[in-house]
C-alpha cells in the first residue's frame, strides 16, 4: 500500500497547508491561535477523498484543495465541540492537549463555530468549482452533511442513546454513525463529482460502505487499540457502556462485517476501473488501522 | 412610527415562518425541538434589514426571505453558545429559559452548530437569490460576518477583554462591538444591494451606523433597563466591571453618541431617496429601545 500511504500524505500536507494559510489570513486574536492548533495534524482522510475523487473527474489539484480544506475544516470544528466537558470530555487530542484545556471551554466554542464558517467560506470562493453552480452544490450538500439532517443529527441521536433505557439494536447504531461519521465522508467521496457536474450515485456507495466500515473499525481500536499510538483516550464505549457494533456483534463478527464492508465499497468503484486504484486501497487502510 | 412598526412585525412573521418550516423539515430529534426553541421570537431585525433592502433593490419577498430568515439562523445560533455556561452564563433569553437550562449543554453546543449549516443551506437554494453568482456572493460575505473575522472575533476580543489588566480604550471597545454585533447587521442591510448584483456601499455605511448605535443602546438598556420588558438579565456590564459605552462616556454622552450615529445611519440614505423611509425608521427604533 505505497502508493496509496504516500498519496494520503502528500494528500495531507496540500489540505493542512490550505486550511493553515487561509486561517493565518484572519485577524489576531486567541480563536485564531487555537483554530490554527485545532486545525494541525490528523490523518487528513476526508481532505484525502476529495482530492482523489476530484482527480477522477479531472478537476485539478489546486481547485480540489479549497474543497477538501473546508471539510476538514469541519471535521477539525466538530473535534474541538465533541471534546468538550459536557459532550465527550476528552483531554487528549492526536496525542495532545485538546482546546478547551490548552484554553478555555469558551475559546473551544468559538473555535469550532468560526472553523464551520471558513468551511462554508472556502467553497464560495472563486475557484473552488469550474462552475458557479458546482460551488453551490458542494455548499448545499455540505450543510446537509454537517447540520441537522447529518453529523448532528448523529451526535444527538448520541447523546439521547446515552441516556435510553435499552441499549440500541444494530440498526440504530448503524443510523447514528450514519450521520456522527458517515455524513462527512460521503460528501468527501462525492466531492469530485459534483465539482464535475457529474453523477455521484457510485462514489456515494462507495463512502457508505466505507464510512461504515471505519466506524466499526473505530469501535474495535476502542477495545483493542493502544492509547499511546492512536493518541487518544481508548475503552471509553465500554467504560460507558455504550452498545456499539463490537458489543453487538462481537470482535469477530465486527472484523468480518468491516471486511465484507470493504469488498462492497470496492465493488461500487467499478465503473472508475484501475484508476480508483488509490481509493481501494483507501478502503483497505480504513480497516487495516485495526487488524 | 407605525409603518415601521407594522413593516418589522410583518417581517419577523415572514422570517420566522421560514425558519420553522426549514427546521420542521429536518429529521425528528432533540436537536430539532430545541432548534425551533432557540428560533422563535425576537424583533428579527436582522430578517427587516435583508426584507426592507431587498424591496430597494426590486428583490420579490419571496426570494428575501431565504436570506433573512439565513441571517436569523446566525443570529440565534450566536445567541444560544453566548449564553452557555463558559460564555454569558444566562439562564434568561427572550423572557424564557435559555436552551442549556431548558435542555442541556450539549445539546445547546449541538443546536447552535445546526442552525449555523442551516443558515449556509438557505443560502444555497436555487431560489436565494436571482443568480448563482449573487448566492454565492451571499455565502461568502456571510462566511466572513460570522466567523474569525467578524462575529466571532468580536466575542473572542470580549473574552479577552475580561482578563485584560486594562479596561479598554473606547477605540477597543467600538473594534469589539464592529465585529460582536456590527457584523451581522451590516450583512443584513448590504443582503439586498448583494441579491441584486449591485453595489452595497451606501448601505454598508447605513449599517456601521446603525449597527454601533445597537450597542450603544444596549449598553444604555443594560443600565437603565426594565428585566422585565427585556426579557434578559440586565446590569451584567456594569456587575462584571467591563468598560461600555456608558463607563467610558457616561450616561448623556453616550445618548448623545447613538443620536449622532442615527443621523449618519440616515444620510447614508439619501442616494436611495424616500424609498428608504422604512430604514429611516429602523434607525430611530434602534435608539428608541433606549429613551
Amino acid at each position: 500500500m505505497n502508493g496509496f500511504t504516500t498519496a494520503l500524505e502528500v494528500a495531507a500536507q496540500l489540505t493542512e497547508a490550505r486550511l493553515q494559510a487561509e486561517i493565518a489570513a484572519l485577524p489576531e486574536s486567541n480563536v485564531r491561535a487555537a483554530m490554527a492548533y485545532a486545525a494541525r495534524g490528523g490523518k487528513k482522510l476526508r481532505g484525502f477523498l476529495v482530492l482523489e475523487t476530484a482527480r477522477l473527474h479531472n478537476i485539478p489539484a489546486e481547485m480540489a484543495v479549497q474543497a477538501a480544506a473546508a471539510i476538514e475544516a469541519i471535521h477539525a470544528y466538530s473535534l474541538v465541540h465533541d471534546d468538550l466537558p459536557a459532550m465527550d470530555d476528552d483531554d487528549l487530542r492526536r496525542g495532545q492537549p485538546t482546546v478547551h484545556v490548552k484554553w478555555d471551554e469558551a475559546t473551544a466554542i468559538l473555535v469550532g463555530d468560526a472553523l464551520q464558517s471558513l468551511a462554508f467560506g472556502l467553497l464560495a470562493r472563486g475557484d473552488a468549482a469550474p462552475t458557479p453552480d458546482a460551488r453551490l452544490a458542494l455548499i448545499a450538500s455540505m450543510a446537509q452533511a454537517a447540520g441537522g439532517g447529518g453529523m448532528v443529527l448523529g451526535q444527538a441521536l448520541d447523546i439521547a442513546a446515552e441516556t435510553a433505557s435499552a441499549p440500541l439494536s444494530l440498526d440504530a447504531i448503524t443510523a447514528l454513525q450514519a450521520g456522527k461519521t458517515g455524513a462527512l465522508i460521503e460528501w468527501s467521496a462525492c466531492a469530485g463529482a459534483r465539482m464535475a457536474g457529474a453523477d455521484p450515485s457510485h462514489l456515494a456507495n462507495y463512502a457508505r460502505a466505507l464510512g461504515l466500515a471505519f466506524q466499526i473499525a473505530d469501535d474495535i481500536l476502542d477495545v483493542e487499540g493502544d492509547a499511546a499510538l492512536a493518541g487518544k483516550r481508548l475503552n471509553k464505549d465500554q467504560t460507558a457502556g455504550k452498545a456499539t457494533f463490537v458489543s453487538e456483534l462481537g470482535l469477530e463478527g465486527a472484523k468480518m462485517r468491516a471486511c465484507d464492508l470493504i469488498t462492497q465499497a470496492q465493488d461500487a468503484l467499478q465503473t472508475y476501473g484501475d484508476d480508483a486504484q488509490q481509493l481501494r486501497e483507501a478502503a483497505q487502510f480504513v480497516i487495516a488501522r485495526s487488524n
